[in-house]
């Protein structure tokens, strides 16, 4: 490694889910970055007597050097539950444990204690039935550290970012604006450049209607919004292809050509990614001023204590968060806290 | 074979693209079917000089009995064109020659002469800047045939059929009532049954909105119409999950229980499908009383006469139509023109 270990904050979720599972089996494999968890010790000790696991769990001290992990061991950084927490049964009284394990990451990503944030999977209605507004970790991150966030899910060979998320699909139309794009865009730009070390990204982008409209028979969102604000990109040096029809973009030839699709909306772009990402998906947060990797699953709480659970996803957004956080520290090494140690 | 040559009509469509030169390619082939291409003679025999093909063709005799095709001749049912084509050049004159062409084998499956009819691919605006309005083979078919179309894609190991095909994505959500999806999902399941010799089809159907709603959360119109309609289409005996969210529904594990998807709108479906279909998707009209395959592109003017276009649509959309006409005979033998051969 041309640069120590990099310190990966993990937030296993729900804890009635199965993010808890999930990084007890991670933790039993060694890895090249240091994980953090952030949870519950006795939750963790717990889950893993029922999964029949031994782990040890030493407690994160921040002055301590970054060493990579190591198979049967676990740094915890301690938060503690409201009440027990019991396998596929949600209980309100939790909901602040998990906001508050989001908050002690995000901090200790926004202050440099942790390169990078790898988020499992919450229950959103328990949050929210907990007393406290919450419509997903990509806003309450969004508040928390400042920023724009745009959403990308990415697999070994194909990233696809979204211009809207989760909105009623009657409200999609409207939503495609030049602003948005513009934002949108930009921030997908970046990113690349800067999370992902692509000195020079080229973009394709979906057209909103059926065969990207078929010249205005299917739909003019394409002439009169996508082609100007895509035309008007290209003026500040942005590489971008398209409005073209997503049925023919996603096949292999014209992925060759693209290191990112963006999509239009939720449907257009994630069954497809979810196909080839065959359950090893990440969602990645860009526009954020810190790196943010997610599995891309839910709680999937009938799974939880059962040793069933697939870690395929939250492996796939440990390993994207560190080899995130290493370009970062390639492209910008004053920015990155490892960098002075380096 | 059980029982003698299916004899399947091949529509090449527009005469300046790909067309034809799939059909010479194909010709170079040996088929379990006898194929009978609907075709000015003459602008076979000088595209098969253009590509350096040697073909000979055998003028169809309506009376003969049908034989497999074997590589090197190729049957022809002769329609001139208005006037000569030219590779990459469209012409409005011979706008009229490729709906002849249609209607010719579209008449011959109705006389029980083909078996089914494959159709190459067309350009619309030329068809219409010949003064003739046309929106498309399947609604073109759907008046002359009679019956009520519904779209179905495939490939080796997925179908998706669409609730709704060519709309702007501001007008799918008015367009899902309950009475389009009765009549979608009745002609999905009947001619999986019927076509597909699937006894007893397990149809998913995708949400209209990201998540299948959310529980109402991403929009209502899961809870208002879909659900209620497939609980009323469940009692009728069809075999029917969801609506599911389409993201995680197309993955290998929940496809291995489903015979058939039901997208909401083209962009949702059909992404996914020609990614896995890696261009020999085939394109199936549902619901008529012909069968009735396709190839699932478009012209490729820029390849016509460069012996550069891919066969794989259409030799998979022959291929198709043969099975569905055997399993046809096999299903219904009263039914089929074949049948008393056998």
């Amino acid at each position: 490694l041309p640069f120590p270990a990099m310190r990966i904050a993990v937030t296993p979720g729900e804890p009635a889910g199965v993010g808890p599972d999930l990084i007890l089996a991670l933790a039993a494999e060694d890895w090249d970055a240091e994980l953090i968890v952030v949870a519950d010790p006795e939750l963790l000790t717990t889950r893993a007597a029922l999964l029949k696991r031994s782990v040890e769990l030493d407690m994160f001290k921040p002055a301590s050097a970054p060493e990579a992990h190591r198979n049967g061991r676990l740094k915890v950084l301690p938060v503690a539950l409201e009440t027990s927490a019991y396998p596929g049964t949600l209980n309100p009284s939790n909901g602040r444990y998990v906001l508050e394990t989001l908050h002690t990451a995000a901090r200790g990503c926004v202050q440099k204690q942790f390169s990078a944030m790898v988020t499992g999977p919450v229950h959103k209605s328990v949050i929210n039935d907990a007393g406290v507004p919450f419509s997903g970790h990509t806003e309450f991150l969004a508040e928390l550290t400042g920023g724009d966030p745009v959403m990308l899910l990415t697999t070994d060979n194909l990233r696809v970012a979204l211009a809207t998320t989760h909105l009623p699909l009657a409200d999609v139309s409207e939503a495609i604006t030049p602003t948005r794009l513009q934002r949108v865009i930009r921030v997908l730009d970046h990113d690349l450049r800067k999370r992902f070390n692509l000195p020079s990204p080229r973009i394709s982008v979906c057209g909103l209607n059926p065969h990207a409209g078929e010249g205005g028979h299917l739909g003019r969102e394409e002439i009169e919004i996508i082609s100007p604000t895509l035309e008007h990109l290209r003026g500040e040096g942005i590489d971008l292809r398209g409005p073209l029809p997503a049925d023919t973009l996603f096949t292999p030839q014209n992925l060759e050509h693209t290191d990112a699709v963006l999509a239009m909306y939720h449907d257009q772009g994630l069954p497809v990614l979810k196909y080839v990402g065959f359950g090893a998906a990440v969602n990645v947060t860009l526009g954020l001023p810190i790196i943010r990797t997610s599995v891309d699953h839910g709680t999937a709480l009938e799974l939880a204590g059962t040793g069933k659970a697939n870690a395929g996803s939250l492996r796939a957004a440990i390993k994207l968060a560190i080899r995130l956080a290493e370009a970062s520290v390639r492209a910008d090494p004053i920015e990155n806290p490892n960098s002075s140690v380096a």
